[in-house]
């Protein structure tokens, strides 16, 4: 049983309630949706948590990564970085330790907040691998499947897998003249792996075994773009829709399968080709919910690219992109700090936020609404209420306060709005 | 002599020569843009500074504002915000002083930096009328035009007139239902004087006056947006089309008399609008180049109205923007610290490599390549040269290094590149 079985069935589940009722969408619509796979509420049956909905007609959700690393173990710094980026309004957050005790960091984070939790389980099974034969390329499919049928038990709401990567798609690769060859973790896994042991992907040859296993909790799957390109230079290449391509065939198996899915996407993309690569995407997935990585529409803002992120995001969640992951500034440099956690939550909501209000989303043009009357009627307060970062906003202002208590002080007696108001009665 | 009289002639002046240079375009061709009007170069001939193009097939140029206000004055800190926003990559800067002495503030800005000087000349006349008949509306003719002609004295390289906002467009306002009526200081101070005295904005009524001060000392005249809409909700309404229709007109009349000419565009509007923005003002006024002020893309962002208006700039410098004005996290809330001119600089040097890179322009892509390769031979010294903030960068990977030399704590030992690279060889 899972939501997409039930919507097939024409069942309207309690998730299904919620999500209609946060979104301000008719239930029937939304459970139409959901049986087509349009839209997913990633909610493993072994947790309790709000439920969430991706997808079309929904506004634009905001993922946070968080994790530890082989350089940096800290669990309590980690379950403070999933609080904060909660606090500032992630929808989802994914744990990608590979670092310490994986299974211990887990628990903690999903013990600490209430909002869906995904991984990428190839990491736990390279951790293994690593650990058991020394070198992760001596990863098998057993190591493998036991990660992903545990973190399931665990509750974990959605996984990363990157069945896309596979003998084909590695091949299109190898014949390519990319210049970053491989940019994803689990994506570089795989790769290595096929091309060590000359064999297929485990989790695309035995697909239908890891759906059974998906499906038995309800996981929603999130098929990887492990060839996505990892620089300007590399976009929307010969290798990247290959894997595209495949995800493709896959979602609908996860659709006949009972098995709620949706497409991970670039990366690093010019502003130039975000309309295509969200367009193909919906194209050959058939509306599948799209989650893209930034994507990011510059590589020279390194320790500002949760800003070329934003610009990408926005662009890519106006046509059509449904999930955007957020981008920290330390992206390329470090992991991120609590700071930097609360920067790229931030900067991701604004451009969901635009994204929505480009779209015409009548719960996000409501916010611009009451924040245009705010600054009308002088109301601070109200403004610090509805903004993202309230709390900001109300320290910067008293910094350099103005003399005159409704205006600010870029201005002062000068306000624009002040001086002309009362001509325009 | 200005450069578009020079142009019409057939003569490339030193001025296109370095233009030419810098931009790595022909000089012939420079001077053909220039000699229509799609091109500036905004120098003033009383001052020495380093030529800047600003128009068709160049790259994006940043403008970075500063100045006093009547609550805050301290001319060090404006001097040293200048020097932040040019050391970071602003083109140009604008003194939009309204508080202290404001000759003095204008000549130490001049002296500090070498790059175009921009101003708002009726802020001066706004402030002259309020201490001399103790209000703003009590403005004349006289004040504005002594103004305008002692700061093109002192070597002003280009000026932001609200020549647009006149009895007709003021008239299609008042019939507006704008939430939001004008936020333009300029905008205000002159729709105020027209609704109050009941007479011709001075700047329209003396146009030819005006064209003639501007040209003895070839300042590039940039038409202001005074009806620009603040808010989303009021964004791209008829006022602000009214305005831009006589700034069109207006566009024209510079140009026959030789006065070289940009337009001013907003402001606040959503992603789905800024394309019909910028080919609108682009048709309207014959590819004059378009200076636009973000545009921010939502009003939620207070705090971080930089990272609004990156994507919104981004946005209208790929359709055709020609120079994107900076916003810092202070806008609407204080004024700017140089911490945030530093991030209204980067945010907006972003969003202009973002929108050149889209466009394809050659420097703007070879920047790319030399990122891509320095990622792909882990050279970390080579990519904190390209950042726009190596220091910054260079910083923040010191602070969680990973184990690996090669790598970053993100994933140290499971870096994807270091992982794959020798099975794609």
């Amino acid at each position: 049983m899972t939501q997409i079985t039930e919507a097939k069935k024409g069942n309207i589940t309690e998730e299904m309630k919620v999500v209609a009722k946060n979104e301000g969408i008719d239930e029937e619509k939304l459970r139409r949706y959901i049986a087509k796979g349009y839209v997913v509420i990633p909610k493993n049956i072994n947790r309790d948590t709000k439920p969430v909905g991706i997808g079309k007609n929904l506004r634009t959700k905001v993922n946070a990564n968080i994790g530890t690393s082989p350089d940096f173990v800290n669990i309590k710094l980690e379950v403070e970085k999933a609080k904060v980026a909660v606090k500032y309004g992630a929808d989802t957050v994914m744990d990608l330790s590979t670092g310490g005790d994986l299974s211990k960091i887990r628990k903690a984070i999903m013990e600490a907040v209430n909002v869906p939790i995904g991984t990428v389980p190839i990491y736990e099974a390279a951790k293994i691998a690593k650990e058991k034969f020394g070198k992760v390329i001596d990863m098998n499919e057993d190591i493998i499947f036991k990660v992903i049928e545990n973190q399931a038990k665990e509750g974990v709401d959605f996984m990363t897998l990157h069945c896309g990567v596979t003998k084909q798609s590695v091949d299109r690769l190898k014949k390519s003249k990319r210049v970053l060859g491989v940019v994803s973790r689990g994506g570089a896994f795989l790769t290595a792996y096929i091309i060590y042991h000359n064999e297929e992907n485990p989790l695309y040859k035995n697909f239908d075994y890891l759906l059974e296993i998906l499906k038995e909790y309800d996981i929603t799957i999130s098929l990887g773009d492990g060839l996505r390109p990892g620089a300007i230079l590399d976009n929307t290449d010969r290798a990247q829709i290959e894997e595209l391509l495949i995800l493709g065939e896959l979602v609908e198996r996860c659709r006949e399968f009972g098995v709620q899915a949706m497409v991970e996407g670039p990366g690093h993309v010019p502003i130039n080709n975000i309309e295509a690569n969200i367009r193909l995407q919906k194209s050959v997935c058939k509306n599948a919910p799209f989650y893209v990585l930034g994507p990011i529409v510059t590589d020279i803002a390194l320790g500002y690219d949760h800003i070329a992120a934003a610009i990408g995001g926005a662009l890519a969640g106006y046509y059509g992109a449904d999930f955007l992951c957020y981008v920290t500034p330390a992206e390329h440099l470090r992991l991120p700090t609590i700071e930097d956690v609360k920067l790229g939550v931030i900067a991701t909501k604004i451009a969901a936020q635009a994204a929505d209000v480009a779209k015409g989303n009548r719960l996000a043009l409501e916010l611009e609404k009451e924040m245009a009357f705010a600054r009308k009627n002088h109301d601070w307060e109200k403004q610090f209420n509805l903004a993202i970062d309230g709390e900001k906003a109300r320290k910067m202002k008293e910094e350099i306060p103005s003399k005159d208590k409704k205006a600010c002080s870029i201005c002062g007696d000068f306000c624009a709005l002040l001086l002309v108001e009362k001509f325009l009665r």
